[in-house]
């Protein structure tokens, strides 16, 4: 007697779990079973999670599907998930980007009222219909690259009404797109033009009231500060980040993109998600996350569009750090929706194995949005968010790069993208 | 009285002329200028050939067209050219590339029977239906991409009945795919196994009977040899090369992968039309490529995979040097299709600005095909080679990296792909 379920999708050439439990045995290479994956694989797939993951035949055996899904000659993996996004924005700095490339200084920029600041001046002014807009497009795009799942951050209004603004735009984009989307509070991203000379009372302004509301409202999940020389200090970072975990938001920071300052340190003494860019850390840093379990969300398209040396990834991972990878989407320091390419880029450049790479983008990347058990991996039980790419091993995802391989999107159990088979 | 034309193309944010004429002046920012970029441009298309470029309202009121295509908000380029692609070929790498990013060495894996020696053995038993279909697809790729004219070469046959094989293959792709295909001859490629000890044999089989029977039967218009540790010495490439002109094939080289070895003062010796690759050069090599007007074609793919250090386009252009880019589509060292991040990796990795960086894969691309005053440029007489990007300002190709912007390609004056506007 075979249980009716939504949908079998099956015959794929690899079923990547990323499932733990899976990555001790099996009869595939060494790389293939660091990401448990399954040749002849089928993921069984009921009211929205998955019930059962294994070879094809089993699951035929014990399943009558709604629909049967022929992933042949094709790779399912989890719905990648991408931890650091500020994809709510007003504006484009493509000309900004091309004075960049001709020598000029992003701090420079910055620093003469460019940079942020205009793309803060540009958020103010655009009406959150268009903000909507802009946002849509942009997760339609991280979509078709197979990414169910997005953090978004504030972090271009630095005054209330604009944050706020920004924050209804995320809850706004999550009724109306496929993807669960995850929101964090960046009111520290730089300090706002207008507090130039006054710094403490923007700090005082978030502390006393922008985390309060936000936190009461459950507009955010989690609260970020940009750390570094230009943007907020250590003591600043650690008050605003204390305000935020008393007010019921998980930390997170924005650390040694130009310099070290201790972030990773804080972070770590406060429990926090992770520490995301990483271009400069020290090695007390590192140690500080290892052992406080704070993921590192690298995010390539920074260095690569800021025209900075890639971090580290092999260094964090061989002292035992989790390594996740983000597209940092944003309009000035990384405009690509492309994560499968940010992965292949912590790959090729940063020292990862595929293996690692896959996991960026999956299991860790859920761990960095504290959402481990729930996504990133194909376990039973867990929310049925998947990718089909059109290639014959995971491999290629990273291999055959700058590409779009995907075949189809499956997001919270629904059929988001379905190409047609050629 | 209005001319009747059969197609124009009108009221785009910007055309992209890259025609030297328009460079000198113009109300734009110098960028624009650099790429003789017309704001609200139009281009009238005839017969397959541009017949006017200029602003809209002029274009309006000269020609009545067959068919009138709205580009506004959208950027014209011309169609871009890859003038280094090794896109015909048996089996895939992916399980290879897997072990060189856990440490495997490149140059260990080419002498031990695996990298190109893997490709030539699978190409050997590929029937041709087999390649062209392989082949076919990725120049639909490239096509979506904005890609109308590719560099094809061979080299993963190896022996006579392969090396003619691949080339009859492109002949058999430029009749069935929209695109202009340029056959180059690359028996040089590696050494066969079969003449690994008898290198000389394999040699004067080259010069005594491919390229000959080769020359003859029109298969190619180029020849190419692989200079470097592990392929041909300097000695061979001139013997080979100098065969190749004396039957009528322009020259080029693989130069400077993985060690310089003089390949750029040969080939300017020669009067050959580009050094390819190039992470390696010596001063004299770019001042003989710079005197004897050489492309230098750069390929930003192939030090991406193999976590080489990108050669410096910088350098080449501050002394003298076209530069242009490729996409080196290949199994084992560049699996990409994606011309558009081969620009954007030299803008941000090699120290090109936007507009070299669109010169690179117009322009430039043609010279080193000796294709210019036909392609890679929007100019009257030119062939109606044009691609349509949905982007504002063209500086956003390389700015809002790893997607396909593209809208519309035109090749040849047809509309080979077509969007629907939302």
């Amino acid at each position: 007697m075979k249980r009716d379920i939504d949908l079998l999708l099956e015959s794929a050439a690899q079923v990547v779990t990323v499932d733990p439990a899976r990555m001790r045995s099996g009869g595939e290479d060494e790389e293939a079973r660091a990401v448990g994956a399954i040749s002849g694989g089928a993921v069984a797939i009921d009211r929205g999670r998955i019930l059962d993951v294994g070879r094809t035949d089993r699951l035929r055996d014990l399943y009558r599907a709604g629909r049967t899904i022929d992933a042949s000659g094709r790779v399912v993996t989890p719905g990648l998930i991408d931890p650091h996004t500020h994809l709510v924005f007003g504006g484009q700095r493509h000309l900004e980007f091309g004075l960049r490339m001709k020598g000029a200084d992003y701090q420079e920029i910055l620093a003469s009222g460019g940079g942020i600041h205009s793309t803060v001046a540009a958020t103010r002014k655009t009406p959150v219909d268009e903000l909507v807009d802009g946002a849509a497009k942009r997760l339609e795009k991280m979509l078709e690259f197979g990414v169910t799942t997005v953090e978004v951050k504030s972090g271009y209004g630095l005054d209330v009404e604009t944050e706020l603004k920004i924050l209804e735009t995320v809850r706004c984009l999550a009724e109306r797109c496929p993807q669960r989307l995850v929101p964090t509070y960046l009111g520290a991203h730089v300090i706002p033009k207008e507090f130039a000379d006054r710094r403490q009372a923007y700090v005082d302004l978030m502390i006393g009231e922008m985390i309060p509301k936000i936190a009461r409202e459950q507009l955010a999940v989690a609260c970020d500060v940009f750390l570094d020389n230009g943007a907020y200090t250590r003591d600043e970072t650690e008050a605003i980040l204390t305000a935020a975990v008393a007010a019921g938001l998980r930390p997170k920071v924005h650390a040694g993109q130009f310099s070290d300052q201790g972030g990773p340190e804080l972070i770590a003494g406060l429990n926090g998600l992770s520490a995301d860019h990483l271009e400069q850390i020290s090695e007390a840093g590192i140690e500080a996350m290892a052992q406080a379990g704070v993921v590192a969300n690298l995010l390539p398209g920074a260095a690569y569009s800021l025209r900075d040396h890639f971090p580290d990834g092999r260094r964090l991972i061989d002292r035992g750090v989790d390594v996740a990878v983000a597209t940092d989407d944003n309009p000035g320091s990384s405009r690509t929706e492309n994560l499968p390419l940010m992965a292949s880029m912590a790959v090729t450049r940063m020292g990862l194995t595929c293996a690692e790479g896959m996991k960026a983008v999956t299991t860790n990347a859920a761990k960095a949005l504290d959402l481990a058990g729930e996504i990133g991996a194909i376990i039973p039980g867990m929310a049925a968010d998947l990718a089909v790419f059109d290639i014959p091993d995971f491999r290629a995802l990273f291999y055959h790069f700058g590409m779009n391989h995907t075949a189809m999107v499956i997001a919270k159990g629904t059929i988001a993208i379905e190409e047609e088979r050629r």
